[in-house]
């Protein structure tokens, strides 16, 4: 059985998206999870830096571009079926809009749901809301 | 700000899907993204085993029904937007279908896509195909 070498996801079988994950390069902390169109991928493979489309403002999404909270890839992983990306970044501050580091702070068990994380910064600071 | 606390993803917003990442508890390795309906989600909360909803199939996924490779999960957590999930697993043998421990198995370079893992098992001999 032979294993294709694309060089990006799937785009067209994914109707245009794809999730994007990123995972802490350092510590292998799961982040967040994205969407990311040909360009995004295409800009985040060039500059290095995590780009993504954003489906509610319809638009590409430069990580940090407000809050100052860039990912710096260091490496882009593609799935089996060519319809995930997985990105391994240098995260710097939080990577999540409540001000948290991972936007998986909350964990959901039988009884409850509780959060399971520390606040890095306080989102209207960040956001100046 | 106040944070909710759901009891599960907001699968209505989501069209009744959510991406759903599996990750290794014990290494943090990113094993495979797949989905989730509701029925799924609850299925997993109550048996502590990873069931998925096919997209190809229509049906639920009781990952490892075929395989053996089973998920054992570990914790579950729902990200800020409460569209995805992320589930820390005690994952048995492959965790994809290609036969590598992880779906993401191969590098997106800027010249050059690679495989930067080893195959743990023949799919051929897995699926008996």
């Amino acid at each position: 059985m032979s294993i294709s070498l694309p060089r990006e996801p799937d785009f067209d079988k994914a109707g245009g998206l794809v999730p994007a994950i990123a995972q802490d390069a350092e510590n292998g902390e799961v982040l967040m999870m994205a969407w990311m169109n040909r360009e995004a991928f295409q800009e985040t493979l060039s500059t290095g830096r995590a780009v993504y489309f954003s489906r509610s403002r319809g638009k590409l999404w430069r990580k940090g571009e407000e809050s100052g909270h860039q990912q710096q890839v260091r490496q882009i992983l593609v799935d089996c079926d060519a319809d995930t990306v997985l990105l391994k970044v240098d995260q710097k501050g939080a990577a999540c809009h409540e001000g948290y580091r991972t936007c998986f702070f909350r964990e959901v068990g039988p009884s409850e749901t509780k959060i399971v994380a520390e606040r890095l910064v306080n989102p209207e600071d960040v956001y100046k809301k």
